[in-house]
């Protein structure tokens, strides 16, 4: 039996359009990423800027967590898009944050808000969210976070899984099309370009433009594409059909890969809830070997948006991951 | 400063048709993966005769063993075909042991050789024995093992990675071509289908078949493809490079899903040597994403075939790696 403590930390969500902060408290034994329970006390959600800069970016998060009058914290975590090295504090630059070149963001917080700061890719501090919130189930998991693009996380033995560069668990970069669509990472066939909200939207709203059916009607979110199959309309159907099937196709490599025990489905995509997930889960079925019972259980996130400021505040608590 | 001891184990890596001993004297830091140097003392080869059963295996192993009069070891290292529990020491079956079902081989070879008995899959000993023969390059590795099959071990933070169901780094069946050849495991499009040795054969023979060009023939071995390919012969040609360019693709997704230094080429169709490497890694090259320069080195295997009973030998030597 270990004491139940609670500590406090700040966790900061950095996006291409809005940063979430939060002042979250934790209950539970210290020396495990495993908590029995936690709670967001405050939160905000302030405009990232980021084409002024890398300084003005982190002076409005200086004062938004001054803003949180936070009781002593343990530090501050922050998740950023990558690429970025966790162990240097650097992000190295991102297509969503425009201009933004090898910045030293986990000193740049810490001076302005004299808390120590760690920091680590958004989609891998997602998934230590998603992680802390399932206690139950503690055994390794990779969460894919279906958006503008794919992000994935990978938790291991409790911990963030970086890589020995640091840039590990990149599954929306996988390759599942061999000579497919380019992807602006200078590949061809990534996940991102089946199984994004941003190629499911692009690619219906591009056969709506292209069909001679009246009742194709181009739409705004994933989640309208969801609705439309779901009320049957053909197109959307296949729209929808053929990314489920990709996130199940890689839901094997993954499986093959590190086989963890759980892949968790978040985003904007998994607003569609159950019709994403029992349609990814049947691919999956379909698809997988018949060798070994080996599979992971993909279920859907459990904290949606929260996943990122409840694992960068997690990783405050239990220091920088490597 | 670490003294440097001597240690020995004797490595066994059983193959469907032959089973590898070997007794292996390593001098370095035992509290360490990486060994400074390490020699093959004595060796053996016995065939496997798995259909007589697993106890008829375990007898002859014992007498090979026996036979090697080995000096004080550490114990035995065995490396089999999965899937299989290391931590169980239960071999689950495999295609290429024909009968064998949840066989407790880790008892049963310790039982009758008297020594600590360790196992893993051969794939993930060949890996480690890998990593303990270029002590200049430590960081991790994933080894590629191209022959019947296509096996593979991954190496991180010098430990074998094994995955919450102990069965992860089965890349050979992760899904290269979505809805492509159906493979003996049940998926369709596992990368074993178009980049083992005996995918390259098939292909060949079957276009050597259909082909109307009489100086097309039918061919034996995987390094017989490349010996045409290299010569000039068209057909021997575009197998060839499309292996390669298969082997590349999932390069690239073993880049993102585990970052590693180093993935090395084995197994038979590695006796292709350079034929097989460049094609891979300038593919490779074509492939990559321009985003991050976070690429694993591609390289051969440098113990060939006596890979296994060297990561055999050293998993004995530093205990069951879990």
């Amino acid at each position: 039996m270990f004491p139940m403590t609670v500590h406090r930390a700040v966790g900061v969500d950095i996006g291409g359009t809005d940063t979430k902060i939060g002042l979250v408290r934790f209950e539970g034994d210290s020396d495990s990423l495993r908590c029995a329970k936690f709670e967001i006390e405050t939160r905000l959600k302030i405009p990232t800027v980021a084409d002024r800069g890398p300084e003005a970016v982190v002076d409005d998060i200086a004062a938004a967590v001054a803003s949180l009058k936070p009781p002593p914290i343990m530090g501050i975590g922050v998740g950023c898009p990558g690429p970025l090295s966790p162990s240097r504090g650097v992000v190295f630059g991102s297509p969503n944050l425009a201009g933004w070149r090898d910045v030293p963001l986990r000193d740049l917080i810490a001076e302005r808000t004299h808390q120590p700061t760690v920091i680590d890719n958004d989609a891998n501090l997602a998934a230590l969210g998603e992680y802390c919130a399932s206690p139950d189930s503690p055994g390794d998991l990779v969460l894919m976070t279906l958006g503008t693009g794919i992000g994935t996380g990978t938790i291991i033995d409790g911990r963030v899984f970086h890589g020995q560069f640091e840039n590990a668990s990149e599954w929306g970069h996988t390759i599942v099309q061999p000579g497919g669509l380019p992807c602006p990472c200078g590949q061809c066939g990534c996940l991102e370009q089946y199984a994004s909200a941003t190629a499911v939207v692009g690619r219906y709203t591009q056969l709506a433009r292209d069909s001679d059916d009246s009742s194709v009607r181009p739409t705004v979110t994933a989640a309208d594409v969801a609705r439309l199959a779901a009320s049957g309309d053909k197109v959307a159907g296949e729209v929808w059909d053929d990314a489920c099937r990709f996130l199940a196709t890689v839901c094997v490599n993954i499986q093959h890969a590190v086989n963890p025990g759980r892949v968790l489905l978040g985003g904007g995509m998994s607003a569609a809830g159950a019709f994403l997930l029992s349609r990814v889960v049947r691919h999956f079925d379909a698809l997988r070997w018949r060798v070994h019972d080996d599979f992971p259980v993909i279920g859907l996130s459990r904290l949606g948006n929260d996943a990122g400021i409840v694992g960068a505040a997690r990783l405050a608590v239990s220091g920088a991951d490597h």
